[in-house]
């Protein structure tokens, strides 16, 4: 196995939800982890709840989804197809503990299940079934670099990024399911605010970002596409993945690029220039009203 | 004078670093102010040092720019055309404080000097001649918005839009003087990376952001346009400027759009959404050793 440069790859295709159909979700997945292995990729990220799919009726319906972590269906498939191929693995499932369930990211690795991450911001209807993530953000040591985790809505809010990176992730995978908000949804080159938020994410915190969405219609919501895997300068790695494709995007990293400051001039570092003096207005301030000076 | 909606202007040119420019540069300064106020405008933004240059080759250079705020020649100079012309200005300036220079956007209007901000985050040579910003971040109440303001590299650091958005800012406004980075400087649709953390930055707080850049190059540093006003929901109103255009952008803005929630879903609020219980892991923290969980 190499250890760094890597090859990245992002899992872009439609997902069905409903439990008449997660035999076929966990197929098609298991499909494209095995073209994604077979193209030489050292780590491959799925979108959210790629063997479930996304759009719930009901909490009873997000339960008859859900499994345990790591000991679930889901995850045990995913570390034993990470063991034959000796991949890593970014998944999404629904996460059931006790009587909570999360909307939890998997990594497990060719050494078995590594660690999981609870989405902490919940996007609109999962706040009815899903508990907020309660373990805070995650980055996990692997072979190939330093692993770290977000779930889609979480990257709107730039703290997120911001603290996995400071925890010392080399590359955050985010799998993701981008619905449709309010139009404009994509500019003139097809490329939808989302994918601007992962690529200034990249760019302000020197870190890469690795994100699997899905596409296609369910239940009435729409799902953007657009995957990519962002460098550390934020520009897209090969291409940012069209709306509708069935598709899996790849990327030649290397990973320790991201523990370098960026080779702008003498003086600056993105890191090392935070005001942390200043930021303590950001804390614990959720009201809409001026902070006082 | 109107309230809101208001019409808000960023004006793009190209400054001449010298003493012996400074009056020139008032002059074609006062020129687009005026155009911008004959063309209906009632929020000026201007580039960063725009009437200065910013290109110093020492710290001696920069003192000879340097001037008192608010009782310098340029910011009484805008406060008087402010008046005359009822409109409110942002500008920058190298404000001189005893020993001390600081990179300070001001804000004045038909009342007079309103107040200023010292940049905080300093690009490059700035940290040669210039003191990082001592006075926190500032969003002032005015009769046609909170206005919040910002210089430059601080839109790097997504803390800084944050902050200002939290104290209530309906809209940033950003003298910029973006200089050429590593390439990629634009991708194929000619938009800088600054432009898009502009946009990100508007979008993920919800706040309209304008952002007046120079052109031109200037002792071996070229500056890359681009100016934008963004709206709450991150796209240019209007347009992105282009590289090396001399132009005046405009956009006709309700302020009040930016103090309710975006229209996306019954549950989602992006400030309210924030999980200020787990970002006290962003505070204080500026080593790259990976945090304790």
């Amino acid at each position: 196995m190499r250890v760094s440069p890597v090859r990245v790859a992002v899992v872009q295709f439609e997902p069905r939800v409903g439990v008449e159909n997660l035999e076929s979700n966990a197929a098609e997945v298991e499909r494209r982890l095995a073209a994604a292995a077979d193209s030489g990729a050292n780590l491959i990220v799925l979108p959210e709840l790629a063997t479930t799919g996304y759009v719930f009726e009901s909490r009873e319906e997000a339960y008859a989804h859900a499994e345990a972590v790591p000991n679930g269906r889901t995850v045990e498939s995913f570390a034993t197809i990470a063991a034959e191929r000796r991949v890593y693995i970014v998944g999404c499932v629904v996460e059931r503990d006790g009587e909570k369930l999360f909307d939890t990211a998997v990594l497990v690795g060719p050494e078995g299940y590594i660690g999981r991450y609870r989405k902490t911001h919940l996007w609109n209807t999962e706040k009815l079934w899903f508990t907020p993530g309660d373990e805070g953000f995650s980055v996990f040591d692997t072979r190939i670099g330093r692993i770290g985790l977000l779930v889609c809505w979480d990257i709107w809010f730039p703290e997120t990024a911001r603290i996995v990176a400071q925890m010392g992730a080399d590359i955050i995978c985010v799998p993701t399911g981008w619905v449709w908000t309010p139009p404009p949804l994509y500019d003139e080159s097809g490329v939808c605010m989302a994918a601007y938020l992962t690529m200034t994410a990249a760019h302000s915190n020197n870190v890469f970002i690795a994100t699997a969405d899905r596409i296609g219609q369910e239940r009435g919501a729409g799902f953007m596409g657009n995957s990519l895997i962002a460098g550390t300068n934020g520009w897209p790695i090969d291409r940012i993945a069209g709306p509708d494709e069935d598709t899996i995007i790849y990327a030649d990293i290397d990973l320790t690029s991201a523990r370098t400051a960026p080779i702008w001039n003498q003086l600056n570092d993105l890191h090392r220039d935070r005001r942390t003096d200043l930021y303590d207005q950001m804390l614990g301030y959720t009201g809409s009203v001026p902070l006082p000076r």
